[in-house]
Protein backbone atom coordinates (compact mmCIF):
# COMPACT_ATOMS: atom_id res chain seq x y z
CA UNK A 1 0.00 0.00 0.00
CA UNK A 2 0.82 3.53 -0.88
CA UNK A 3 0.44 7.00 0.63
CA UNK A 4 0.31 9.99 -1.74
CA UNK A 5 0.30 13.62 -0.28
CA UNK A 6 0.84 16.64 -1.59
CA UNK A 7 1.36 20.29 -1.51
CA UNK A 8 0.66 22.16 -4.68
CA UNK A 9 -0.07 25.87 -4.56
CA UNK A 10 -1.64 26.85 -8.14
CA UNK A 11 -5.06 25.39 -8.22
CA UNK A 12 -5.32 23.93 -11.78
CA UNK A 13 -2.51 22.28 -11.07
CA UNK A 14 -3.91 20.71 -7.89
CA UNK A 15 -6.92 20.06 -9.26
CA UNK A 16 -4.97 17.79 -12.25
CA UNK A 17 -2.99 16.09 -10.23
CA UNK A 18 -5.90 14.82 -7.71
CA UNK A 19 -7.98 13.96 -11.33
CA UNK A 20 -5.18 11.95 -12.25
CA UNK A 21 -4.41 10.54 -8.77
CA UNK A 22 -8.35 9.57 -8.37
CA UNK A 23 -7.79 7.10 -11.23
CA UNK A 24 -5.40 5.52 -8.96
CA UNK A 25 -6.20 5.04 -5.72
CA UNK A 26 -8.72 6.55 -2.75
CA UNK A 27 -9.07 9.87 -1.77
CA UNK A 28 -8.63 10.08 1.95
CA UNK A 29 -7.93 13.42 2.64
CA UNK A 30 -7.88 16.96 0.83
CA UNK A 31 -4.34 16.16 -0.72
CA UNK A 32 -3.76 12.73 0.33
CA UNK A 33 -4.66 9.14 -1.18
CA UNK A 34 -4.35 6.06 -0.65
CA UNK A 35 -3.68 3.30 -3.37
CA UNK A 36 -2.27 -0.46 -4.15
CA UNK A 37 0.42 -0.12 -6.62
CA UNK A 38 2.87 -3.18 -8.10
CA UNK A 39 6.47 -1.92 -8.74
CA UNK A 40 5.41 -0.65 -12.14
CA UNK A 41 2.23 1.00 -11.42
CA UNK A 42 4.30 2.63 -9.27
CA UNK A 43 6.87 4.10 -11.71
CA UNK A 44 4.11 4.91 -14.16
CA UNK A 45 2.45 7.22 -11.55
CA UNK A 46 6.08 9.03 -10.47
CA UNK A 47 6.52 9.65 -14.27
CA UNK A 48 2.84 11.06 -14.68
CA UNK A 49 3.35 12.85 -11.70
CA UNK A 50 6.41 14.82 -12.91
CA UNK A 51 4.32 15.07 -15.61
CA UNK A 52 1.87 17.70 -14.04
CA UNK A 53 3.41 19.34 -11.91
CA UNK A 54 5.65 22.05 -11.19
CA UNK A 55 9.24 20.52 -9.99
CA UNK A 56 10.32 23.97 -8.76
CA UNK A 57 6.89 24.92 -6.80
CA UNK A 58 5.32 21.53 -6.34
CA UNK A 59 5.80 18.69 -3.56
CA UNK A 60 4.81 15.29 -3.24
CA UNK A 61 5.48 12.39 -1.29
CA UNK A 62 4.69 8.75 -1.65
CA UNK A 63 5.25 6.46 1.76
CA UNK A 64 5.15 2.66 0.92
CA UNK A 65 3.37 1.55 3.74
CA UNK A 66 4.17 -2.40 5.02
CA UNK A 67 0.86 -4.74 4.34
CA UNK A 68 1.15 -6.23 7.98
CA UNK A 69 1.18 -2.45 9.22
CA UNK A 70 -2.22 -1.24 8.01
CA UNK A 71 -4.26 -2.35 11.02
CA UNK A 72 -2.09 0.10 12.85
CA UNK A 73 -2.73 2.91 11.20
CA UNK A 74 -4.55 5.88 13.29
CA UNK A 75 -7.96 7.87 12.30
CA UNK A 76 -8.80 10.39 15.01
CA UNK A 77 -12.04 12.13 13.94
CA UNK A 78 -14.18 11.59 10.72
CA UNK A 79 -13.10 8.89 8.64
CA UNK A 80 -12.94 9.97 5.03
CA UNK A 81 -12.38 6.24 3.14
CA UNK A 82 -9.90 3.69 3.41
CA UNK A 83 -8.13 2.40 0.23
CA UNK A 84 -8.04 -1.45 1.85
CA UNK A 85 -11.23 -1.16 3.09
CA UNK A 86 -12.46 -1.50 -0.42
CA UNK A 87 -11.31 -4.56 -1.23
CA UNK A 88 -14.15 -6.01 1.37
CA UNK A 89 -16.43 -4.06 -0.83
CA UNK A 90 -15.05 -5.93 -3.97
CA UNK A 91 -15.04 -9.75 -2.35
CA UNK A 92 -19.02 -8.80 -0.78
CA UNK B 1 8.98 6.29 11.80
CA UNK B 2 5.34 7.17 11.60
CA UNK B 3 3.77 9.58 9.14
CA UNK B 4 0.86 12.24 9.94
CA UNK B 5 -1.58 14.18 7.52
CA UNK B 6 -4.30 16.10 8.93
CA UNK B 7 -7.78 17.71 7.14
CA UNK B 8 -9.16 20.75 9.25
CA UNK B 9 -11.38 23.42 7.60
CA UNK B 10 -10.82 25.86 10.99
CA UNK B 11 -7.06 27.99 10.62
CA UNK B 12 -7.38 28.09 14.11
CA UNK B 13 -7.11 24.51 15.43
CA UNK B 14 -5.42 23.89 12.52
CA UNK B 15 -2.42 26.61 13.77
CA UNK B 16 -3.26 24.52 16.95
CA UNK B 17 -2.45 21.75 15.95
CA UNK B 18 0.31 22.54 13.59
CA UNK B 19 1.89 23.89 16.81
CA UNK B 20 1.58 20.83 18.69
CA UNK B 21 3.11 18.50 16.31
CA UNK B 22 5.64 20.57 15.74
CA UNK B 23 6.87 19.37 19.27
CA UNK B 24 6.63 15.95 18.11
CA UNK B 25 8.24 16.31 14.67
CA UNK B 26 9.11 17.82 11.03
CA UNK B 27 6.59 19.41 8.57
CA UNK B 28 7.16 17.94 5.49
CA UNK B 29 4.23 19.52 3.78
CA UNK B 30 1.68 21.89 4.52
CA UNK B 31 -0.75 19.61 6.16
CA UNK B 32 1.83 16.55 6.49
CA UNK B 33 4.18 15.90 9.43
CA UNK B 34 7.33 12.86 9.57
CA UNK B 35 8.18 12.15 13.51
CA UNK B 36 9.59 8.73 15.33
CA UNK B 37 7.81 7.38 18.43
CA UNK B 38 7.83 4.66 20.65
CA UNK B 39 4.56 2.95 21.96
CA UNK B 40 4.26 5.48 24.81
CA UNK B 41 4.90 8.45 22.74
CA UNK B 42 2.29 7.64 20.22
CA UNK B 43 -0.33 6.91 22.53
CA UNK B 44 0.44 10.72 24.38
CA UNK B 45 0.03 11.68 20.72
CA UNK B 46 -2.86 10.47 19.73
CA UNK B 47 -4.28 11.45 23.38
CA UNK B 48 -2.90 15.38 22.48
CA UNK B 49 -4.35 15.29 18.75
CA UNK B 50 -7.59 13.96 20.49
CA UNK B 51 -8.21 16.90 22.30
CA UNK B 52 -6.79 19.46 19.70
CA UNK B 53 -9.55 18.64 17.03
CA UNK B 54 -13.44 18.65 16.52
CA UNK B 55 -13.91 14.92 16.00
CA UNK B 56 -16.89 15.53 14.08
CA UNK B 57 -15.54 17.92 11.42
CA UNK B 58 -11.65 17.36 11.30
CA UNK B 59 -9.56 14.25 10.51
CA UNK B 60 -5.98 12.74 11.47
CA UNK B 61 -4.35 10.06 10.00
CA UNK B 62 -1.16 8.45 11.42
CA UNK B 63 0.66 5.87 9.06
CA UNK B 64 3.18 3.77 10.44
CA UNK B 65 6.60 3.68 7.97
CA UNK B 66 8.64 0.74 8.62
CA UNK B 67 12.50 1.91 9.15
CA UNK B 68 13.29 -0.24 6.49
CA UNK B 69 11.04 1.12 3.83
CA UNK B 70 11.89 4.78 4.42
CA UNK B 71 14.64 4.99 1.70
CA UNK B 72 11.93 4.04 -0.64
CA UNK B 73 10.06 6.86 0.30
CA UNK B 74 9.60 9.09 -2.91
CA UNK B 75 9.78 13.08 -2.82
CA UNK B 76 9.09 14.25 -6.13
CA UNK B 77 9.62 18.12 -6.60
CA UNK B 78 10.73 20.57 -3.87
CA UNK B 79 11.83 18.68 -0.45
CA UNK B 80 10.58 20.19 2.14
CA UNK B 81 12.76 18.36 4.79
CA UNK B 82 12.84 14.89 6.11
CA UNK B 83 12.44 13.73 10.30
CA UNK B 84 15.03 11.07 9.42
CA UNK B 85 17.59 13.84 7.66
CA UNK B 86 17.58 15.67 10.99
CA UNK B 87 19.20 11.73 12.80
CA UNK B 88 22.49 12.89 10.35
CA UNK B 89 22.57 16.24 11.53
CA UNK B 90 22.45 15.46 15.23
CA UNK B 91 25.63 12.90 14.54
CA UNK B 92 27.25 15.64 12.31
Amino acid sequence: MYVISYDITDDKRRQRLAKYLESYGVRVQYSVFETELNEQQLNSLIKGIKKKIKLSEDTVRIYPIQKDLRDRIVTIGIDKGRFYDSEFYIIG
